[in-house]
């Protein structure tokens, strides 16, 4: 397993709400691909969501993503933290 | 306070120990800002770092990177989480 974080772009004007049901979307079917969703921050001013992950592979990551109906722009895996 | 969201590029090939001792040298002046870095990720291939932080404005961050030495080249405010 590795962490991973996605970008979505074109999210202007999200509201917390939205962000809650989006990332709630995702929880509700992760375990199908082997995915945990950690957490999902949101600039609702340039419409940009960032979700990190703990997953088996990018791929996986965006399978959940479209099935939930938000196909992330660009995903990274993320190896190395602090 | 915000969460801000910063992101770095260009970080190609970036090792643990190099992320670590980034981190380090932003906590170590980051009260000059009122500035917190809680997190930063790593992806050595393609090079990008994110960071997360608490801040009182994208300026501040930018003040605390720029004398640690690695300005970043996006700086988003991320007032809404999950």
């Amino acid at each position: 397993m590795t962490k991973f974080m996605d970008v979505h772009r074109g999210m202007e004007g999200i509201t917390s709400d939205q962000l809650r049901e989006a990332h709630q979307a995702d929880l509700a079917i992760e375990a199908d691909e082997g995915v945990h969703f950690e957490h999902a921050w949101a600039d609702p001013d340039s419409g940009i969501v960032y979700c990190l992950s703990e997953a088996p592979s990018a791929d996986a990551v965006q399978r959940v993503h479209e099935r939930s109906g938000h196909r992330a722009d660009e995903i990274h895996a993320v190896p190395l933290s602090v």
